[in-house]
C-alpha cells in the first residue's frame, strides 16, 4: 500500500527550475559548460527541488545494519558478531562514517532493519524485520511479504527525515555478507555474468572468492528469482539491508529530495528501485567508484559514472560522506560566482 | 644557481614516517586497506613531511597568470584582454577559484608572471617577465634565460610560503592561449602524437580546434626543443605560466610540502618538474581528470589518476581547490578514527 502510493509519488524533475538554473550558470563569469558535472549537480537539484537556488545542507546518512544468513557458508572474511559490534559503533563517534559525516557538516541515521543480536542501543532505530535473512544458498532470504516491509520501512524513514528539514541524503550499510547477497541482486537484475559480479568484500582470500562465486551461483540457482521482478530479486537472493535501502531511494524521489549512492551494496539497491520504478534514477546522485568489481557494472546498467575515484571499500556510506563536499562545492560556485556583468569582461564567446 | 641548488635539495620520502603510519593505518576499526587512496594520500604527506600526524590545514592555490604570444595565430576563443581581466578578478573574490577556495578553507596567491598588460592591483604579486611570451608559431616563447627565471620565480614563491607556515599547495593558472603551449610542452615530452594532445580548450570551435593543431605541430617543427631538456621544451614551446608552475613543483619538493595538480597546464608544468629532476614525482598529488584529452597522456606519462572525475575545464586550481576536501576527509579518518581496541571488536581478518 505504501509502496504503491510511493510508486504513484514519483514524478519527473522539473524543467523550468533546470532551464533557470542552465540560465544563471551560464551568466556566471566563466566559459560556459566549464564547471562540468559541478553544472550537472546544480541542475539535477534544482529539478529535484523545483528550487533554482537548491539547498543541501541539511545532510543525514541513513546507514541500515543486518545480517545475512548467508555467511554460514563461510563467504565473508568476518563473523557475524562484527555486524552487530559496528552497529553499536556507530553510535560512538569513532567509525569511519561518524568521522567522514562529521567533516561534512553531516548526520548518520543507524537503522536496525534485521541484525542479528539485539542491538538496544541508544542512537540506533530499532527497525528490525528479523533477526537476519535466512541461507540464500538454501532457499530465499525473506519472504515477499518481509522484502516490502522492508521497502517501506526504507519509505517511511525517508518521509521523517524529509519532515525534519532533511534535504540531502546519503546511503550506507553494514552487515558481514552484503557483498554476496548484493552479488547476487546485481547478477539477476543486470544479466551479468556471475564471475565478474563477485568481488573480495572486505578482503576475502582467493579461495574464499571462489567459494563466494559459487555460493553466488547456487543461491539464483536454487531460488530462480525473476529478473523482471526486482522485489522478487530482492526477497529471494538480497537482504533486509538492501531491500531497506531500496526503500530509501524510492522514498527519496517520492519526497524530491536528492540521494546518494556509496558503494557496490547501496549501488545494488539504487538499481532494484530504478527498476521499480524507472522515474528514481533522476533522484539519485553517485558518489565513489568502490573497489568492488561489480561496482562498475551497476553503474553501467543505470548510466551513472562515479565522482570520485578513491579505490574505498569500506562501505557505511563514507564515499556518500566525501561526495557531499562536491555537492557543496557545486552550490557555492553556482551562489557565489560573480555574473560577467560583475567582472566587466566580454562573454567568453567560440571562434567562427 | 637557486634552480641546481632547489634540484639538489630534493630528496627521496621519509620511510620510516610511511610506515608508522601504515601502522597506525591498519590499528584503525575498519578492513585493512579499506580506505584505499585516502591511506595513500596520508601515507605520502607523512613521507613528505616526515610527520606521522601531517598537516594540511595552511593551503595555498598559487595562480601563475601569462600571456601567450601565439594567441596572435587565433587558437583561443577569447582575446588576450581576458587574462588581465580575470587576473585582477581574482582579487575581487568572484571567480571560480576564489568561491571553491574559500569553500575549501584556502587561500590564493595570484602571481603576474607575464601578464601582457600592466595590472597593477593589489593582491596580485608582481613577478613579470616579460608582457608575454612571443608567438611559438614563429619562434621560440622566450629566452633559456627567462625560462630558468620563470622556474625560479615558482621555486622562490614556494619557499617564502613554506616561511610562512603552508603546508598544501595547489596550482592554478589564467593564461589565454596556455591550453594551446602545454599541448607543446606535452607533446613533446611524452613523445605523443600531437593529434591527441590538442583539445577545445576553454569551448574552440572543430574549425578552430584544426587550426590549433596546425599551430602546435608548426611550433614543434619550427623550434625543434629537445625531449630530453625539459627548460629547452619549456623555453621553446611553452609559457611564463608553465614554467612558474614547474618551479613550484620543484621548490615545493625541495620544501618538502605536498602539492596538487590541477588540470592540464599543470600536469604539463608537472611533468616538466619531473623530467628535470624525477624525485620530485614523490610529493605531488593529483586533483581531477580535465576535460582537455591530453591530460589523460600526462597524467600516464607520470604514473597518476585523479581522485575526481567531475570534467571540469576552468583551470585557475578550481580542481585543487575541491580536492583539498579529500585530502582533509584523509587526515580527519586517520586522526579521529577508532582503534580496535576502542572498538572491542577483533580485528577483521582474512579466511584461510
Amino acid at each position: 500500500m505504501l509502496l504503491s502510493e510511493t510508486i504513484d509519488k514519483i514524478e519527473p524533475l522539473n524543467d523550468a527550475a533546470i532551464m533557470e538554473a542552465q540560465k544563471r550558470l551560464d551568466s556566471l563569469t566563466k566559459p560556459l559548460g566549464s564547471l562540468g558535472r559541478l553544472e550537472d549537480i546544480v541542475k539535477q537539484l534544482a529539478g529535484i527541488s523545483g528550487n533554482v537556488i537548491p539547498k543541501a545542507d541539511k545532510k543525514v546518512v541513513v546507514i541500515m545494519c543486518a545480517d545475512n544468513g548467508v555467511v554460514d557458508e563461510g563467504v565473508a572474511q568476518s563473523t557475524r558478531s562484527v555486524t552487530a559490534a559496528v552497529t553499536r559503533n556507530f553510535t560512538r563517534g569513532i567509525t569511519g562514517i561518524n568521522v567522514l559525516t562529521k567533516h561534512a557538516g553531516a548526520e548518520i541515521l543507524v537503522v536496525d532493519i534485521g541484525v542479528y543480536e539485539d542491538i538496544e542501543c541508544e542512537g540506533v532505530l530499532n527497525k528490525k524485520i528479523r533477526k537476519g535473512t535466512w541461507n540464500i544458498a538454501k532457499g530465499p532470504a525473506m519472504t515477499r511479504k518481509e522484502a516490502v516491509k522492508a521497502i517501506e520501512t526504507g519509505i517511511e524513514i525517508v518521509q521523517d527525515l524529509k519532515g525534519k528539514g532533511v534535504n540531502i541524503l546519503g546511503t550506507g550499510e553494514m552487515g558481514i555478507g552484503n557483498t554476496t547477497t548484493s552479488s547476487a541482486v546485481a547478477s539477476v537484475l543486470t544479466s551479468a555474468d556471475i564471475d565478474i559480479m563477485v568481488g573480495r568484500g572486505a578482503g576475502l582470500s582467493t579461495e574464499g572468492l571462489l567459494k563466494k562465486i559459487n555460493v553466488v551461483k547456487k543461491a539464483i540457482d536454487i531460488n530462480k528469482p525473476d529478473p523482471e521482478d526486482a522485489i522478487d530479486v530482492l526477497s529471494k537472493v538480497g537482504g533486509f539491508d538492501i531491500a531497506g535501502l531500496t526503500g530509501c531511494f524510492l522514498g527519496a524521489a517520492a519526497c524530491r529530495i536528492p540521494i546518494l549512492i556509496d558503494g557496490f551494496i547501496s549501488a545494488t539497491a539504487a538499481l532494484a528501485a530504478i527498476k521499480i520504478e524507472p522515474k528514481t534514477r533522476d533522484y539519485i546522485l553517485p558518489s565513489h567508484g568502490s573497489a568492488e568489481p561489480g561496482m562498475a557494472k551497476v553503474m553501467e546498467a543505470i548510466g551513472m559514472e562515479p565522482y570520485l575515484n578513491l579505490r574505498m571499500r569500506l562501505g557505511e556510506g563514507t564515499g556518500t560522506a566525501i561526495a557531499f563536499h562536491i555537492i557543496d562545492a557545486a552550490i557555492a560556485a553556482y551562489t557565489q560566482m560573480g555574473t560577467f556583468e560583475d567582472a566587466s569582461i566580454e562573454q567568453y564567446k567560440p571562434l567562427k
